[in-house]
């Protein structure tokens, strides 16, 4: 019997509709598989906890969390009630760079049943590593002077190992498929990091010579999400790169509201963390209308982490199978609720055995 | 007797073919107007000059410049000859940071005759007004250490005046147009600049009680580019979400390579600069087979500029009614050459007198 402790931080808006509905289908398929069993233990931490607490999460949060074999987190931020800088550090991007989760992969690929607003969406299948744990996104920077003198200052912040170990985790990958990587750079624009991102990843790619590489500007790169997605495999980005291009990538298969993501720990110090790509959506939260697909794909990523590679395929299989039906969510054309998707999923889980 | 004397620096790669071909087009023009001259005088500078003399201009090239009405760019960059961010740092961004160039204007809409990579392109008509001179492309920065301990540092600048200064000019616009500005934020992430961006936002948009606002972050807006661009009308971005967003633009298009671009000097001391969007495409130089919209749609943008806006439309309408007539050249699908669409547009636009 494998066993596995999952923190559960469902988290703001329509994080609180699609993580049940995510648990409700990990629960299947403990049952379904027998020798799996997952423990839930659920954090009440967000926005209204901020409401109520001045803060995020606990101030022990994170040792709480230390735990557990994985994070399972749905969305967060709520504007109306917590600035989003606020809301996202003290949170979310707390637990990505406190815990060491220097990796983010997300896969985005042609999804049966959807419909992709590109006229020839073309069968693409990628899946973008992101720089996870610094780059443009970083605490260092602030402001002088107020008023109409005044000058905010951001750094971006690229070292040699956070650098050169998401090029790495990249190059691996792409071993396990079709064997190509693509750089996403911005050395004509942006003068000291992106000549230093390239440099390294010139001399990474020495060390993987079956593996084919190419390297744009993430300008032309974003256009060609939309143009040809089919060109790319796998795909090494910045922090803020891998962000904008992982949004496109779920517009491009036909919603963000399904795309899925990993927060990987590499050096098993802390658990690693499990997250749609989407949002908290607060506008439609409470209707029962929220589109679990990301959350159930984003299960399906922690299955493959816990090395139920098989399972998850299957699970995948099924939820395509399930939208190409035509059972989904308003969003992406449908008329089911989130439980009348989440149910289906759970019946055709259940007949497998 | 309207003059005007230009600047002309075709640049390398295709610059060099679809300049001539858009200066062609200002010289019919001025003929059929009669009330209008251009003089042309070109610069031979760019990555071949570099080879030659080490850098991208003579050290006196601003000098050169300075007195022009109009610099008319074509695209700079050759990484086979010389990096990226030295040919650029080397001559445009330098002329944009040192002319004062605060603000890039660049639209994108729905175009008749091309075939747009969305499903449902949807009539959408937008502009983005770019931070030009400051935020992410700053030369502010280096590095420390050298092999695995090495760190790159980049400083994203924004200043009150240079972002206000882009907002200000975006809601202007806006009322010549649908009244409705979007900014492009990444508040969420980014953590000291972008708060900042959108407070200064709010502050301005206090001034405009007219014109609507909305507020997404660049990921987001990424994905709305492609899934209803219909929703935009004029959006503000710094400096290198407004690189990413009109790259985009362009690809929902149809093409980037029909995307025009101007880079505009407020307080007179410079002479502003009209280049398109794509870049150099040293792939497909010297085949004559370039697209020469992105220019000469340029061109039009100068002449707006000069307030010749009619012009500027009648200009704009033939050349949408010649690719609408599938005189185009083969990356818009097409089998046209650089000349032959030249030359029709040249032929449509002497029929006018
Ligand atoms: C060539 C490059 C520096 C430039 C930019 O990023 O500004 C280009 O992409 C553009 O959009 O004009
Ligand atoms: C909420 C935000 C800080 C976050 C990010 O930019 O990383 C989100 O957009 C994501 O992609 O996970």
């Amino acid at each position: 019997m494998k066993q596995f402790e999952l923190a559960v931080i469902p988290g703001d808006g329509i994080g609180k509709e699609v993580v049940p509905a995510a648990l409700d289908v990990l629960r299947t398929i403990a049952e379904v598989h027998g020798g799996l069993k997952f423990k839930f233990v659920e954090f009440p931490w967000g926005c209204d906890y901020y409401v109520e607490h001045g803060k995020m999460m606990p101030d022990d949060g994170l040792q709480i969390l230390q735990g557990f074999d994985a994070i399972f987190l749905g969305a967060i931020g709520n504007p109306h009630l917590v600035p989003d800088h606020i809301s996202l550090w003290g949170l979310l991007l707390k637990i990505r760079r406190e815990f060491e989760q220097v990796i983010n992969i997300r896969p985005a690929k042609y999804f049966r049943g959807l419909q992709s607003p590109l006229a020839n969406p073309n069968d693409f299948d990628l899946i973008v590593v992101r720089e996870n744990s610094e780059g443009e996104y970083s605490e260092v920077g602030g402001r002088i002077y107020r008023g109409s003198d005044e000058i905010a200052i951001q750094n971006a912040v690229f070292t040699r190992k956070g650098t050169e170990r998401a090029m790495r985790y990249a190059f691996e990958l792409s071993k396990k498929r079709r064997k190509h990587v693509t750089s996403a750079t911005k050395s004509n624009g942006i003068f000291h990091t992106m000549p230093f991102w390239d440099e390294v990843f010139a001399e990474v790619k020495q060390d993987y010579p079956e593996v084919e590489t190419a390297s744009y500007h993430i300008d032309a790169m974003a256009a060609f999400f939309v143009t040809r997605p089919h060109m790319f495999d796998v795909i090494v980005a910045s922090n803020l790169f891998g962000d904008i291009l992982t949004d496109l990538g779920g517009a491009i298969m036909g919603s963000i509201g399904i795309a899925p993501a990993a927060n990987i720990n590499l050096n098993g110090k802390y658990p690693s963390m499990f997250e749609p790509v989407h949002g908290s959506a607060p506008d439609i939260y409470g209707k029962g209308i929220a589109n679990p697909i990301g959350q159930i794909w984003t299960a399906k990523m922690m299955l493959d982490h816990f090395g139920e590679e098989e399972l998850g395929s299957v699970l995948l299989k099924i939820v395509e199978d399930v939208t190409a039906d035509g059972i989904k969510t308003p969003d992406i054309g449908g008329k089911a609720t989130t439980r009348e998707v989440t149910d289906e999923i759970c019946r055709r889980l259940k007949k497998l055995v």
